[in-house]
């Protein structure tokens, strides 16, 4: 198959994490989550989304966790809806826009509060706002395999957007699994569909896994030369009020299956493992991931982590 | 690729899940929860083990749970480790034994307290007690992918393992990543040796998820052409010292996959969602299986189930 030697793994914790939240995460604690993950290699990381702080406001703290982020080679990139947060984000300082539309009406009525049309009728601005100030748009799709009001999504509708995106100039699309309805053969089709559309243009999948499918979805993109994926540490994100039912593909199980997959990352495990682990204890719950309970393959890696014996039965 | 049209799933919650508890589950209890698998169209359970009762006390009423559970087409089938828990197991009057050797010796002797020559030297008495009662064996072989003691498993050892069961007339050899270390390319590997070297017979996965590859594996195994795998409801099992860490597969999850594959298993998706979420309520903590938190893809019945609006953000 066609297994890339590299991936890029986008890190949306500190947005799709920490949005799903039932308290507001002080940006200081924010800051601190951010640098571990700097820490373990991770560069590419969502770290906020600019859209209505009655909506979402645990991310009401943008622009100043953006300010106060230490650069060191990182790419961070804002999540927008209109062009009000595009502006905003744009202000901010941020490196790349991810700017969401729903491929459904119903999705995108209940998330964004207005129609499809009305979403793609402000990407024009949206787009020359960001390339003013070279501020490079990844292009996103919610919902792309599956909505949570509507069931079947068009795949006429998903690819009448990522021409709207690729039309205007985006980087990269993203297909957004928002509520973790993928299945393998449906990742399969619309990759290679994707691919024979726009072979010049990056693709990126952003998978949930509310229903065990994630990591096997990213298996199959994986297989079909996907090669850039989102992921959240400790597997964090999703529905609030589903505790563990929801989460994004947890960061440090997608590096340690990558690695297991000779596939480099630049991630180191064991430190994106700790920052798991700290991360646990900031929130206070048991996370979704698995790697960070169990530790890497080899046990003395795993026992070192963990601290305790092996589990035989 | 070669996915097979019809699926056997091995329900191994009431063994595998059960032996983890810390505490001991009523039979009566037991009892409801397999009936509750049998309506749901689960047909293969291993019930039980018969291994010491000071080891695993959890299990200690194999015998009386066998009497007990009305037949109704299902097979029962029980974990055995020794000759004696054989005896047991044919007088108890199940339908099949799951011999179980580990690939390791490290992990043979700390699971079962003797050599793995030890183990191989009672097979012939084991074989010849369950053919005198028309007792099917099925020849497992733990840690097959990753042992947590000694890390790598020799192949060499794990084929030796599955020819020993073999030639003394395993209908099924069932390799067990008893501690979730498997990852793709390695079930790739071992699923066609094996199918090289025993093209007669019959392969069973058994899969953990201690790493967040299960599904993953499970699939891989599926497009090699593997029709057998266990599961638990709700993804009970592993080791109880790490909550939610290293259960099962979910069953519930692999009927959801399967269906969406197009891959019949006789089990009704519905029925055993249900069935994992009344065994979540027994058991008073939550269970790692997803589908069980989601509902299914179609959001009618979703919310039938779920009972609160789909999550979107």
């Amino acid at each position: 198959m066609n297994i890339p030697a590299r991936v890029r793994i986008r890190e949306v914790a500190p947005r799709d994490g920490f949005q799903s939240l039932e308290h507001f995460l002080p940006t200081s604690t924010k800051l601190e989550i951010i640098q571990a993950m700097a820490t373990s290699g991770i560069r590419e990381i969502e770290v906020t989304s600019f859209v209505s702080a009655k909506a979402v406001p645990q991310l009401r703290d943008g622009a100043e966790l953006v300010a106060m982020v230490p650069r060191q080679g990182l790419v961070l990139s804002a999540l927008v809806a209109n062009i009000a947060g595009a502006k905003n984000a744009v202000a901010a300082g941020v490196d790349e826009l991810v700017v969401v539309i729903s491929a459904t009406e119903e999705h995108n009525r209940a998330n964004l509060r207005r129609s499809i049309g009305e979403s793609v009728a402000e990407l024009d601005e949206i787009f020359s706002v960001a390339r003013e100030k070279s501020v490079r748009v990844n292009g996103a799709v919610a919902v792309s395999f599956g909505c949570p009001y509507q069931g079947k999504v068009s795949e006429t509708e998903l690819f009448r957007l990522a021409d709207a995106y690729a039309r205007r100039g985006a980087i990269r699309i993203i297909m957004a699994d928002t509520t973790g309805m993928a299945v393998p053969p449906q990742i399969e089709q619309v990759v290679r569909r994707f691919q024979t559309e726009f072979p010049a243009l990056a693709l990126g999948l952003h998978l949930h896994n509310n229903r065990g499918t994630a990591m096997t979805n990213l298996y199959v993109g994986l297989l079909n030369g996907v090669s850039t994926f989102d992921a959240a540490l400790g597997g964090i994100g999703g529905c609030p009020y589903v505790p563990q039912a929801a989460g994004n593909l947890a960061t440090e199980d997608v590096v340690y299956l990558l690695e297991q997959l000779g596939v480099e990352t630049g991630i180191d495990l064991m430190t994106a493992i700790r920052a798991a682990r700290a991360l646990e204890k900031i929130l206070g719950v048991p996370l979704p991931g698995q790697v960070m309970k169990s530790g890497p393959r080899d046990p003395k890696l795993a026992s070192a982590l963990i601290g305790t014996g092996p589990c035989f039965r």
